[in-house]
């Protein structure tokens, strides 16, 4: 059986976090009924778009089913009420207040008390700031996130990626698998408020150190590490890899590697501190065997002599490695418009199988006919 | 009861990826046995330093017990092994095969099937690089993220925080949850693989929809957005905000709101696309209006506005927030030596309450005895 056979959850997310985290519970298994209104998510209408499907709306939800209703109608809520207490696990990312407001909020516990009601936010369901709107610019940039990312002496820089969304989503499954072990042992439900805020806080230990303990603020060191050097990203001739020599054995290394005896005898450069004051002269001497020479070869030099190395590559270089394929980094999941979505599954490995979901993400209400048949036949009897 | 009540885990971890995932999973409840070489974790010998104490090793093993074995003595190793046997998850980060050397590998399942193993590691217990270290950088480097976090234009960025060691951790937390979703229905354990590239590689949608859909390579793009334009980081009087300009009714809006109504009138700025391709104009007269504003009244004018806006805060901004203190992002913790532990718990709000560990982390060893007992008593019945 699959990880997660059986566990049924009602879908009401849009966009990126919620579909996230149902997402990744789709591939382990469970039944996922995605609740969309009736012009769809709003996800549907973002770019790009292959054959007028939108590939983000795609690739996040991977494996559910959708159902069409239209909340503004009594009756659809009633139905919608319906099929939310059959279920183990609702999961809603609406601003806060408004599932309730749409009889979809986490009073359907005081009818079923097991069901597991998770909310994923911006900035959560208490607290003075709940109420701001769930970007993920503005979550990175209140958490900290912004400014620990960016260049050494420029400024706070937002990740590359949507992380708030994606981490209150990662999160948000974590916390809904974490409710139903408790549900095992008690019967007991639970109400989770996973804020994107709070998660993005969270994820920065390396701040918390030096600010709560050592009582300094973090700065941004772009590629640099805080205390050895040379550490980062190095220019070759046909591409960059990053090296990092961590402590004077790696230096010396590094110095007999590149053949700069001179480098490895300078005494200002004998401790990790005197290299990350003179870090541009010993970036220029690395850089001037590097540039010389093709990332692969660099990175083999320097694995050969103990120094940790890679190449820095790109989505496609990443997907295209041998080792990605053999890690089955990227699954085609049928798609009954585009035939076969290259699909991204959650990552991890279980008993040597890696778990995705069956088939790509449905058509918008592909499923409203059979899931009303299902509820309409459960009301019957 | 607490979420993971009963829950016991045995951790073999050091460093950040593994400890990480067991913290969060002490904070839910479980019971989290910490084996420790005579040494100690690596962490504890890794600064910041306050009164001896490291704060990463103490953010990292709240609500742990702590238990030294000498693993290089056969003695040790069986009561490690009799440990592991009695505990529902075994979770380990040493490099694919020592483990299994140590004789506390995967293959404690033949004995009991319904343990749940969790490796974490850089690259994954299979594949071709799988033998590649588990350092942070070259997990970023080769996953594609630092090729998808830097500045338009600017060289590729390791993101300013180990997220390859966290997402490893939290995705670790994740599958050990779904495991025992599984064990209680079949009885049937786990073994768990989780690697820092194929996480990080996991969590880059954006980049995967562009490369794997719409054909084309992800770009850097620093704090600008791929469509919309003003968007960003803009300069203040007192510090960065971040201002997201969605859609024309909201460019009209920023344009009234700054008086110039020029630019509104002005057609080659009347759509995203034409403001994308002007940026340091629109750039440079935002700008004039901000700069002479503090922060705080230029987040203000934008939400009246309906504009979406925030501060850019420091950690120590972040953490001190009414809205912060509300959530209760940093909770002390008792502490033998440090008196009270500044902690960051796991982020998620249960039915009202933040559940965090009740305590911060321990002493070298400081649960050795009692440990040890209760394994004597258990061997002895």
């Amino acid at each position: 059986m699959t990880l997660l056979q059986g566990l049924k959850i009602l879908d009401l997310t849009r966009v990126m976090a919620g579909p996230f985290a149902t997402a990744l519970l789709a591939d382990l298994g469970a039944e996922v009924v995605k609740l969309e209104p009736p012009q769809g998510d709003d996800y549907r209408h973002i770019g790009p778009f292959v054959q007028g499907e939108s590939a983000l709306f795609t690739l996040m939800n991977r494996g559910k089913q959708s159902l069409v209703l239209d909340l503004k109608d009594p009756a659809a809520r009633t139905t919608a009420r319906a099929l939310a207490l059959s279920c183990d696990v609702v999961v809603e990312n609406f601003r806060p207040g408004v599932a309730g407001r749409l009889g979809l909020g986490p009073d359907l516990r005081d009818e079923k008390p097991a069901l597991i009601y998770a909310s994923i936010s911006g900035f959560g369901q208490t607290g003075p700031d709940a109420h701001l709107p769930a970007y993920d610019l503005v979550a990175q940039a209140m958490s900290g996130l912004m400014d620990a990312n960016g260049e050494a002496g420029g400024k706070p820089l937002k990740v590359g990626e949507a992380l708030g969304d994606l981490m209150a989503g990662l999160y948000a499954g974590w916390a809904i698998l974490a409710a139903l072990y408790r549900r095992n042992a008690t019967g007991q439900g639970a109400t989770i408020d996973v804020a994107m805020f709070d998660a993005l806080f969270s994820l920065l230990p390396t701040g918390h150190a030096l600010q709560f303990y050592a009582g300094r603020a973090p700065q941004r060191v772009g590629n640099r590490h805080p205390l050895s050097t040379p550490f980062g990203c190095f220019t070759c001739a046909d591409g960059q890899a990053v090296i990092a020599v961590l402590g004077d054995r790696q230096w010396q290394a590094l110095c007999t590697l590149i053949a700069r005896p001179d480098l490895l005898a300078d005494p200002d450069l004998a401790s990790d501190a005197g290299r990350t004051e003179q870090e541009p002269r010993v970036r220029t001497a690395i850089e001037a065997w590097t540039g010389t020479r093709q990332v692969a070869a660099v990175v083999a030099a320097l694995a050969e002599a103990g120094i940790p190395a890679a190449r820095v590559q790109t989505l496609a270089e990443a997907a295209a490695s041998p080792h990605a394929q053999a890690r089955r980094l990227v699954t085609p999941l049928p798609h009954a418009v585009l035939g076969q979505a290259p699909t991204i599954g959650q990552p991890v490995w279980f008993d040597g199988q890696k778990p995705v979901a069956p088939c790509s993400a449905p058509g918008l209400g592909a499923h409203t006919a059979a899931l009303l048949a299902r509820i309409q036949a459960r009301h019957d009897h």
